[in-house]
């Protein structure tokens, strides 16, 4: 099949560092290249890709400031929906704005919902329901008055997470420090169960983190360490007896915990968002309602199955798995299959 | 001719006080209504046409704040864009966002452009070079890089402002209080010249209010008096004995010199951007150089004749011109006349 993927300018991608949504557009893109697929990338100019770049903006617009991201966006958007005949589909990870260039090509196009930044967004989606395949990343993040096509979970990269049959006996809080990631929820969980926390992330709330996180760092139960880097990052992951990940919010899809599963890690987190579909409650984790619950799960998390969470995430989360979801959604959405159909019966010598 | 008349949504066209590219594109709307045209307004639902209006927006992005600008500009866009078909011309006054849309629609694209907020727009507009014909607001305000189909001055509509013969004596300063607009440089000159000055508008930069105009106040000579109504404006323009226009920067288009001089007050202004296309200098005003040059030049201003400032207003500045100026380049964008051409001689009987 011939597709485009229009990945978002904010950062390169894949992302250097921080990008979700880069990060998701660059792993279908070399996921559809490695199964033959003809790719083309619309992205940064520095972007990376097996498939064929195309590329308006030499640089992401937060990686570099004396871009204007207005000037950009328009003519990276303008860029693809001039090709659009080129391709036997569109797929848009660049949120809302592609979706008024829609009834003016005759190119299929589904879109990616990564989250609703603002509820004032869903004008443009509701707009434009009935011309373009919507996908959700959770069906917790499904909103009401949208039509979906498919739900399809991000997946990860498991071979860069290693696995770690021992845990090194101390829960993990990783995420930008804010009040939605439930950083000091995780602090009074870990205090009452009396196992040593690890904190790591960037603030990103600097009055959250004077008034909520710093008082509790006294007494020397809790260790906060800033922002770490991928490999840092991913032994801290694995060495974990579990990931508090004690959010206050309905989060679309909270890619941390897949991660810290794919090191062995099980997860401990709130009822909220796309949690219960990503913690297999009493098996790869617990779903709690608040932080007695959470102290008590810690008490009884050791006794999961380390092996079981890698499993679930090999199986449920890979990028693999991923990448055949958006396949099948575009198939369903341009009525082409791609494995040839069986040769009819009736035509056998 | 069927004109599509895309106005920004920043504000109600036509404005209901700031809005000054909502203005003109209201004033050209209804123009064109008067001349027979078939005119369609984009623009927001308030807004005001004896056309036919076509709207998304409830109101202004800048009148209402609960409204996501950047939704309301992509479905406004849009709108104009589906219906592309139904139009001879889409004269689009949006500044460069439009543009990104105009190669997927056949109908010709005329684009006035108002001003240059930012020199990375000019990317835009460099895209679209061969697709949009351009039209600037002065010559002055043309970018070498830019091919453009005209010039075509802003009109006023001389009949909202009253020609005083008589003066009241005093200089007058109006626009925001901002360095731009050299205010205190009008402030140096009166008093060179002895002559009194009134200030009105609004302070739109606090600390040049307080560090340049406020103390220039003492004394007794200049009077400041804030924002001030259409009908004070009308007589305070109208009253004054000069308008100084002392701006410090390169003004695409200083409508007030227009509206001054429609009251019968000519202008001094220094000799910077679309000044020489708006001044005849000796003749409805001075064009000086500097503050020294400004102080002399009030001396002599008094003897200029205020019925010849009126006289070019009509002649040059009126809406009347400036929808006529806009036809003629329909006519040349779609290569269509809309009086009937002259029968061809070789078949007169």
């Amino acid at each position: 099949m011939r597709v485009a993927i229009l990945s978002p300018i904010a950062w390169r991608t894949p992302p250097r560092g921080y990008g979700p949504w880069e990060q998701v557009a660059s792993d279908i893109a070399e996921g559809l290249v490695e199964r033959g697929h003809e790719v083309t990338l619309f992205a940064t100019a520095d972007s990376l890709t097996r498939g064929h770049l195309e590329a308006v903006a030499p640089r992401g617009y937060e990686e570099d400031p004396a871009l204007d991201a207005k000037v950009h966006e328009a003519l990276h958007i303008a860029r693809v929906m001039e090709r659009a005949d080129r391709f036997d589909i569109i797929h848009n990870h660049f949120d809302f704005l592609p979706l008024a260039w829609s009834r003016l090509i005759r190119t299929p196009i589904l879109t990616t919902i990564h989250g609703f930044s603002s509820p004032k967004i869903l004008k443009v989606y509701r707009e434009y329901d009935e011309r373009v395949a919507y996908v959700s990343i959770s069906d917790a993040d499904r909103h009401p008055l949208l039509t979906y096509l498919a739900t399809v979970h991000h997946g990860i990269r498991t071979d860069r997470f290693t696995f770690r049959p021992e845990h090194g006996g101390y829960a993990l809080a990783l995420g930008r420090i804010h009040p939605d990631k439930g950083v000091h929820q995780a602090m009074d969980a870990a205090r009452m169960a009396g196992i040593p926390l690890v904190i790591a992330g960037i603030v990103q709330d600097a009055d959250y983190f004077r008034d909520e996180v710093e008082p509790r760092l006294e007494g020397g139960h809790v260790r906060f360490i800033g922002p770490v880097g991928p490999s840092e990052r991913d032994r801290l992951l694995g060495g974990a007896l579990v990931l508090l990940h004690l959010v206050s919010f309905a989060e679309p899809f909270g890619l941390v915990m897949v991660e810290a599963m794919a090191c062995g890690t099980p997860v401990i987190a709130t009822r909220r968002g796309s949690v219960p579909e990503i913690v297999v409650d009493g098996e790869t984790g617990f779903i709690v309602d608040d932080v007695a619950g959470a102290a008590r799960a810690l008490g009884r998390v050791g006794q999961l199955d380390r092996t079981r969470c890698r499993r679930l995430v090999i199986d449920r989360f890979s990028v693999d798995r991923m990448v055949n979801g958006y396949v099948e959604a575009y198939e369903r959405v341009t009525g082409r299959k791609e494995t040839p159909p069986a040769r009819p019966r009736d035509l056998v010598e």
